[in-house]
This record gives structure tokens, sequence and C-alpha cells, in this order.
């Protein structure tokens, strides 16, 4: 039996405002960060997890994950592995902690990170990544995980079993595919909005030359500007290659309809976040408004209920989990369960620090054990800051390879974590000196 | 000219835990607390904002304070409270603090804080009560202290002028009839949870003798209890008394309508937090399925975005906005701005600790210069707490009096904030000495 006998929290931040990677109609200047946990057993071992943030805020973060390490129970770590489901419960409903969300923003996130720790140190105790230790629970485990409060209007206990029932059958011949070929990816690397024309349309035919068949652009800053950037981007790409584009909440409902259209591209594969995450009734209008173009969104979107509603409303086509938004695994496997019930495919949003190496995992379940389709389904790949992880992922002929090392894949170099630590490590004093950042 | 020269966030408790006061269905054991924050400028004045929270957490939301501290806008005090709309703007969408909101939970209602603070300095220096100072913008001066974005669909700046210039008409008389008469109350004293019958039967008696026309019983523990304490009530109060139940959130949405009708009370006057927050569309679900009883709610509703659709959705009866949980007045003021759009009174939740000190400005100014309505309109009321502030709300004969004191009512006692500073005042000091409280 071992104890949980330290925690560290850590405010990482990477100067990305200096190149304006990342950059769109909304966030137009982040330095990708991240709150960074490591949980440590008395038995040595550790579990790590982390949420992703832009910059500013990220020590409230840390703050919050604090304060959610000493809400988990007092118990052995082999309790608490063993049954995640009733953590996930005791954090995210503590009767105190629960007013400053409940199940949202900054105190949900915190949640997520303890969470993603715990499964990722279960995962490295039994030698598994983190995505083949769930595919292979059984249906009576997997919804065990799941908190099924404020959704049971939508999906049962019973409906999640008798889903995931159905998907056992194949199930080890699609763990073995997943393991063979991947998972497909697109990219957003080329499409950020403060890249200048030339380095979008270089990197667009670059996309190509790597075997990306969709790409994505920012949109929403000015429509001339999204008109000239879709042009010259289809022409970068031909015809044959998707595009979706991502407006990043900028638009008012009743203007993000005339706004796609002037947009002037008829093939547009999808619009991410036209508007506010927290607007249900505002997806569902813009998706009946341009129509047959599809909807996206999910990377802000807070909790499992919304998921619920954007799926009850008929708002979207395509659900984007994003690994660090929600109370960890427990909450995507919720959102998985949703997806499947309504027949939404479920294509995550990534990038940022870490997201990538996190949220494979999730596509990868969704095949072998809840959808088991992955038909129309991609995972969003952007190409920064992988190097800061000790099992970075791999994208190879604009697939991700199944991540094959035991764990969640939220560790950190342990060198880039002292480096670029906000705002002391000595990445950010030599940038303090030199003048391009001020604190 | 003046700067802001200092700030200072405490974490300051409560416990009223030990009594259960403030116990219902979801909120088992709160310690009400308030991260309360003090800016002072370099002329020596002062404003005073809070947040309310239930304990642990608030220490989470202190940290949020001051990050969204630093996010203030470099300028003098003057140019900053000359346009509030500009520094509300400025904080909530501020491009990389949004990223772990956006808009909502800790960070939201951080920025809520900075917000009072300034309003309350603003107030102050022109020696007026909040409700006043802001009763008496031009309808063009309210606008611009409001932000419309993503509201857009359901009311335009244009729209709002528009309503709040019908209102002008009898406003002055509205204002001077308030300072007479006050704005009604009811009060949830009785109606905790965690209170004996016969605690409660008495209480109830107790209000009904103070004036009170409308009194709240919390609900959704056990059916049989709620069955039990709404008969007692009810033989209490007589039928001439309204009683209101709320839930907490506690329920699913399919289950709320069958567990409402088997209160058996065919008179309950509103249903409030039937459900999650977040549950715009299952909020309208148990409208239709228990109608003609009024669904209630918005304490823990995230932002102006939810109550938009909550009112578009056809979903309450009543708009119950809470002073802490937004950001700030300005948001407060779309609030009242959308629920007048829609015809919907605004009754607001208040208890906690400071909520009842802050939020009767926001009727008094739905009254006088919004909605220029009070029927069916009443303020929450619960008698703990207010002996920390210094002018505390006075209510008489079932009405708050019209606060007179410049300033928004947030300004706490040094000695209350002293003695419960968490974890090292006095107070708790011998709490945990006696053993009452451990750490």
């Amino acid at each position: 039996m071992s104890r949980i006998a330290s925690s560290r929290v850590l405010d990482v931040r990477f100067p990305t405002s200096l190149e304006l990677d990342g950059s769109d109609a909304v966030n137009v200047d982040p330095d990708y960060s991240a709150a960074y946990l490591t949980l440590t057993t008395d038995a040595g071992d550790s579990g790590y997890g982390l949420v992703f943030t832009a910059g500013r805020g990220n020590e409230v973060v840390v703050a919050a994950i604090e304060s959610a390490v000493a809400l988990l129970p007092d118990a052995d770590v082999e309790t608490l592995l063993d049954d995640l489901g009733a953590v996930s419960k005791a954090l995210v409903h503590d009767s105190q902690f629960r007013w400053i969300g409940p199940e949202k923003g900054v105190s949900h996130m915190a949640v997520g990170a303890v969470l993603t720790a715990l499964w990722d140190l279960k995962a490295r105790r039994v030698g598994l990544p983190l995505w083949e230790l769930i595919a292979n629970l059984t249906p009576e485990e997997f919804v065990a995980a799941v908190d099924f409060s404020h959704l049971r209007d939508a999906i049962t206990e019973d409906e999640a079993l008798e889903l995931l029932r159905k998907a056992e059958p194949g199930k080890a011949d699609r763990i073995a595919e997943l393991k063979q070929t991947g998972y497909a990816a697109y990219t957003t690397s080329p499409g950020w909005l403060g890249y200048s024309d030339d380095k979008m349309v270089t990197l667009a035919k670059e996309a190509v030359a790597d075997g990306f068949e969709l790409i994505k652009l920012k949109v929403g800053g000015s429509v001339e500007d999204d008109v000239r950037r879709m042009k010259l981007a289809r022409e970068a790409v031909g015809p044959d290659i998707k595009i979706a584009v991502d407006a990043n909440q900028k638009w008012e409902v009743h203007e993000a309809a005339t706004w796609i259209k002037s947009i002037g591209d008829p093939d547009i594969h999808w619009i991410e976040e036209p508007t506010s995450p927290d607007d249900v009734l505002g997806h569902a209008r813009i998706r009946r408004e341009v129509s047959p173009i599809k909807i996206a969104t999910g990377e802000a979107v807070q909790n499992r209920i919304i998921v619920k509603q954007l799926l009850q409303a008929g708002a979207i086509d395509i659900l984007q989990i994003d690994s660090t938004r929600f109370a960890g695994p427990n909450e995507n496997l919720a959102n998985l369960l949703l997806a499947a019930k309504f027949g939404v495919p479920v294509c995550p949003h990534a990038g940022g620090v870490g997201l990538c190496e996190l949220v494979v995992h999730f596509s990868l379940i969704d095949y072998a054990a809840v959808s088991a389709d992955r038909d129309g389904r991609v995972i969003e790949y952007v190409d920064h800051l992988h190097e800061h992880f000790v099992d970075p992922v791999v994208v190879e002929r604009a697939h991700y390879l199944a991540p094959a090392a035991p764990g969640a894949g939220g560790e950190m170099r342990e060198e880039s974590v002292a480096r670029w630590t906000y705002p002391d490590g000595p990445g950010w004093a030599e940038l303090f000196e030199s003048g391009a950042f001020t604190r």
C-alpha cells in the first residue's frame, strides 16, 4: 500500500506570443502555458497532469490545483486508483468547493488536472498507455468511471452499458488496428491569424506535402482578410484538400451566417466556434442558417452538461473535446458516451501545451470501445512545443501513432519545466533581461 | 488625479457550518466566506468588493482577484472611474486571462469583485449609494457601462436605449418613492434543510409576525422530508402566505416534475434551481412539465449569455440575479436589460456574506430606471452575518430600506475581517484549538 507523499504544481509558460504562434481573432497574443501537476507517492512513483492556459491566469489555475489536491479523499493510493469514478465525484461535488464553479472554469479544470494525474499513475502502474487501459475496461468498469449527474435525461447508466456492450465485439481487433494504423490528424499550423499570407501559403503547401487532407484557417478578424486568405489557401492546396475555418467565438449569433457566407468558399469543411461556447441556442440557430456547412465546437465548452445540450438541441455536427477543459478523463468518457448516443463524431481540439499528447488517447478509446467508428473523425494537430514532453506524440503521414508509453501523456521534461517556470526560470529571466518581455 | 496605490485581498470565513445555517440539499455544510478586496488610492480613499463562497475554494478566488487587479489598465483612477464600461471590457476580455473562463467561474467572479470595488469608489466619490448613482445615469451612460457582446441577437444597444428612455419619465418620482417605501423582501431564514422541524416552524411563524408575505423552504433531500416540512410550514403560516421551494440544483431534469408534484402543495409559489444552472434546455422542459408553477434560477448562473438563453428559451418565470456570481455591476445591468426586454421579473438571490448589502442596489435600479415595475418582485433576505458590514442592510416590516450610505455596500468591519481571516485570525485559532474545526 502507498500514499500520496507529495504534490508539486508549477506555473510553466512558453513565450509563444513572440512569434504569434497560436494567434486568432480572440486569442491575439497567447503565451502557451501549463499549470503542471506532479503527484508523487511514497512508493516513489508519480502521476502527471496539467491544465493548458494562454498565459496570464495560469497562476490562478496553479492555486486551484493545489486546492483540489487537498480535497483528495484520505485513502491509500491503491484505494483511490481502484475507483477513480468515486474520486472524481468526491472532487467535483465537494460540498464547499463546488460553489466556485459549479463544474466550470478554473476550479473544474483544476479538478481535471488532479484526475489526469491519477489516471496517469494508474496506467503507469499497469504498464499501459491510458487509451489501452480504458479501452480494455469492461462496460461496467467504464460506466463506474463516469459521473451521470445531470445527464440522465439524455443518457442513463443502462443506456451507456448497452452502447458499450454493443462495441465489445471487434474491440480487440480495433485495438490492434489502431496500433498498426494510428488515427487521422488534421493540421492548424498554417492558419494562425498573425501569420503573413506568404507564411500561411508556404505552410499550407507543406501540410499537403506531409499528407494532411484537412487544414484549418483562423477567421473572424475582418471579412476582407478572411476572403483573401481563404482564396490563397484554396489555391495553395487545390480542390481536393478540405479547409475548415475557426472563428474562436468572435461573432454575434445573428451575424455569423452572413460572415460565413461572405467568406465565399462553398466547400468550407466546418465552422468552428462561431460564437460564445456557452451559447447552445446560438449554435443551433447558426447551424440552421449555414446548413449544409457543419458546425463544430467544444474546446471552450465547460462541462458535460453543455455538451449534452449542444447535442439535444442539434446545435453541432462535430464535438471537439478538449483534454484539460473538462474534469479529467472521467468527464471526457461521459462526452464520448453522449456523442455516441447522439451519433455525432468526436474530433478533438489539440495544440496548446500537451493537448495533443493528452487528447489522442480519447479518440483511440472512442474507436476501440465506444463509437467503434472513425469515419469523418480526425484529431487536431499543431506542431508546437512537443519537444517539452517525455513521450511526445508522433504524427506520420498525417496520422497520430497510437501512444505506446505507459501513462496519459502529460509528463514534461524536467529541463523544460525548470527553464520555463514563470517568472523565475532562466528562460524567462533572459527574456526579461533582453527587454523582449516585461514582467 | 489619483492612482490605485494598493490592493488587499483577504480570505474571510465564518464558521456557519457549526449551526447548519445555509444548509440545503447540495450545500450541506457551508462556511459562508468572502474573498474580500480593498482597493486604496494615493488620495487615501478606498473601494470595496467581494466574492461570496461556501468555504473551501475561497483561497482560489483570493488568488484570482489578485490576478484580476493586476489586469487593470495603467491609468489614473479618474480615467478608470469615468468609463467603467471600458474597464469591464478590458478585464473580461483580456486576451490571455479569458482562456481560464471564458467569462465564468472563479476568474469571472474575481473580475466582478474588482468592478464592484471600482463602482463602490465611484459612488463614494460622488457621495451617493450605488443604486442612486446608476439610476441617475443617462440612458447613453447606462448603455456605455454594459458589455453587449454575445447578447445582440437578443438585445442591441439601440433597443436598450429605447427601453431606458421609456423609463425616464417618472424616474425621479420612483427614486423618491424607493427612499420612502423601500423594496419588498422575502425570507429564507426558516427554511434551511439542516434545521429541525420545530426550529423551522418557529422561524416560519416569526417570519409571518415580522410581516413577510413569502418564505422559502429548501427541498430535494428526500421526498418524505419535503412533504412533511411543506405541510408543517403551510400549517404554521396559513393559506395566505406564499411559500417558494428551492432544490439547489439537486434534480435530474426528467425527475424534477415528479418530485415537485409529490411535494403535494398546489400553491408552491416558485421552484428554484430545480437542476443544473447550466441546463437551459432542462429548465425549459421542467417549466413546461410543472406549469403553472413558476421556475426561478440565477444564483449560480455564470454570465449574461446563459441568462439570455434562459429568457430566449422561455425557461424561467423569475430571474434571480446574484451580486458576486457575475462580472460585477456592469454585467448585472446587462441582466436587468435582458429581463426587462423579455418581461421577466428580477427577484435577486441574497444571503451569504454581503449579498443582501450588494444586491439590493440592483432591484432599486431596476425599478427606478429599467423595468419601472415592482409588481411580483421581491429581494431575498437572510438574517445572517450583517453585523460584519459597515453599512448593513436594514429590513423593516419585510421591506429593505433603500441604502443611503455612499458606495456599493460591500465594506466589511475591520474587526470582523481581522477576527475571521482564515486560517490565522483569532476566531479560527480558537475554533482549531477547541477542536470544533480541524485545519
